[in-house]
C-alpha cells in the first residue's frame, strides 16, 4: 500500500511537494482498524482534512462501499467510507485505483494539456478509463472502459472473462509469460521485453503480436469513444516503451476514417493511484 | 427531404402536434436558394424563429458548415447556417441527421425515460450515437459511435472504409443483400427479413450471422461505453424486429461481466430525423 499527505491547499494545477510518501503494509487481518491506524500513524500531529483510498475492485464510489476487493476479501461489502471516517472523524472517500490513476495520469501526467484522455494500464488485467475534464466517465452501470475485454481474436484462447479472444488473452502479462515460456524464454513479461529490445528473434513475433492486437483494440476505442489523447502505462509500458511505440506505428498504418490521437505512454508510474487520490481529495476541498 | 414545423412554445416533454408535416423535395441545382423558398413556403404567413436543418453527412454544428454531404455534393464545404440565415434573417442550425435521430429517438422514442442511450441506425451504413442527457457524446474529434466499423471478423470481407470485416460487411443493406442472392433469394433486406419470418431456411442463417455479428459489435459496446439502454432502429431494425429481438438474445447468451442494458427497437420510424431537429430547435428556445 502507498501513502501519501499533501497540503490540503495545495494548488490544483501541479503534483503536489508531498508531507510524506511512502510504502506501509497492507493490514490484512483488521483492515478497517489497520488503516485508521496507517492513517493516525501518517498524520501525526497534523490536523487531517479528508481521506481518500483508491482500492482494487469494484467500488461504489457514491456511497464510499467497497463491492468486491481484488486482494483482501475481508473488505467485500465493507462499508468503508462510514466506518473509517467513524474511526477518524473526517470524511473518507473509496474509489477504484484504476480511476484514481487515470484521472492522474490525464490531469497531471501524460494527459496534461488535454481536456480528454483515454488512459489504460497493461499488467495482469487491462484497466481503461476514458477521463474528460478531469472526470473519469463511467457508464450507465459505472463500468464503461474496459478495453482488456474487446475481443480481438473471435476463437481465440479462453478469457478469465469466460469469453474468448479478449485483448487480456494475449497481451495481459500472464499470457506473455506463456507464450515467452512456450518458445523458450525464461521469466516473465518484462524478460520478454527486455529480449525484444536486445533483438532475440524468439522474442519479435510474440511482442508484434501483442502491440497488433492492442492496435486493433485501440483503433475500436477510436471508432467508439473517439478520445483525444490515448496514455499507455501500466508494468508492460515502461520504458524503453517497445508496445506502446509498436502499438502506435500500426494504429498508424492501419486507420483509415479514425480520428487518431496521439498515444503516449504514462509518465506517473506507480504512484499514480495515490497521486489520484491526493487530487481527488484537492477537488473535493 | 422531410420538413416540420411546430410552435416554438412547445413544451419539451412531448413531441409537439406539427402545423406542417410533409415531403419536400430537395433541391439538388441552387440548394441554398432552393431550401430558402421551401421554408418561405412552409412558413406561409407565420413568423419564423429559427430553422434546425439535418444533413446527412459530415457537419460542424459549431458553425453551421456542411463539411461533406452525402447526397448533395453542391453543399460541401458550404456554410449553410451563415448563408440560408442570411436569406431567411433567422437563426439557421445545421445538425448531423443522425445526431439528431439519435437525440429524438433517446428523449421521445425508445429511449424516453433514461438518462443514457445508445441509438443506432441499421441501413446502408450503421450509425450510432451515444445521448446522454439529451446531448450527443460527440468524442474528441466528433466522431465517436462508429458501431459500424467495429471488426467483427479480422479477415473478413473488405469494408467501405478500407478495413476488413467491420459490422457493416456483414449487416449493411448491401451485403444482406449480396447474401441473400448468392443464397438465391430475390430483393434485397426487406424480402430477406420477409423470408426469414416465413420460416425460409435459406434466409435462417444470413439473419443468424447478421444478428451474431451486431451481437458481437454490442457487446464491445458494452465494454467500452456501458450504456443505459440500446435503442436499434433504422430500415433493418423495422417490424416484426427480427434482428434485433435476435441480437437481443445473443447478447444476452454470450454476457460474461457484462451490464447488459435493455435492447430495444426504434419507435419514431422514417421522421426521427425531423423530430431531432424539432427538439434541438425547442433546446435552443
Amino acid at each position: 500500500m502507498k501513502a501519501l499527505l499533501v497540503d490540503a491547499r495545495s494548488p490544483l494545477s501541479t503534483p503536489p511537494e508531498p508531507l510524506f510518501r511512502d510504502r506501509m503494509t497492507t493490514p490484512l487481518a483488521d483492515p478497517v482498524d489497520g488503516l485508521a491506524e496507517i492513517v493516525r500513524q501518517v498524520r501525526g500531529e497534523r490536523s487531517l482534512q479528508r481521506v481518500v483510498l483508491s482500492i482494487p475492485g469494484l467500488v461504489d464510489q457514491a456511497n464510499g462501499v467497497v463491492i468486491r476487493s481484488t486482494n483482501i476479501p475481508s473488505l467485500d461489502g465493507c462499508h468503508l467510507g462510514e466506518r473509517l471516517g467513524g474511526l477518524l472523524g473526517v470524511p473518507v472517500d473509496v474509489v477504484n485505483d484504476g480511476h484514481a490513476a487515470a484521472v492522474a495520469e490525464a490531469t497531471w501526467g501524460a494527459g496534461a494539456g488535454s481536456d480528454d484522455s483515454f488512459v489504460l494500464a497493461l499488467g495482469t488485467g487491462i484497466a481503461g478509463a476514458h477521463v474528460v475534464d478531469g472526470t473519469v466517465v463511467p457508464g450507465a452501470h459505472g463500468s464503461a472502459g474496459e478495453l482488456g475485454h474487446i475481443t480481438v481474436e473471435p476463437d481465440g484462447a479462453l478469457c478469465s472473462c469466460g469469453r474468448r479472444g479478449c485483448l487480456e488473452t494475449i497481451i495481459g502479462a500472464p499470457a506473455l509469460r506463456t507464450a515467452w515460456n512456450s518458445a523458450g524464454g525464461e521469466g516473465g513479461p518484462r524478460s520478454l521485453l527486455a529480449a525484444f529490445g536486445a533483438g532475440e528473434a524468439r522474442a519479435q513475433g510474440i511482442v508484434f503480436h501483442a502491440a497488433s492486437a492492442l492496435a486493433e483494440a485501440l483503433l475500436t476505442l477510436c471508432a467508439l469513444v473517439d478520445p483525444g489523447r490515448i496514455v499507455v502505462g501500466g508494468g508492460l509500458a515502461q520504458a524503453p516503451h517497445a508496445l506502446v511505440t509498436l502499438a502506435e506505428g500500426l494504429v498508424g498504418e492501419r486507420a483509415t476514417f479514425h480520428r487518431v490521437p496521439p498515444i503516449v505512454p504514462a509518465t506517473l508510474g506507480g504512484w499514480a493511484g495515490a497521486n489520484g487520490c491526493v487530487l481527488l481529495g484537492l477537488q473535493a476541498g
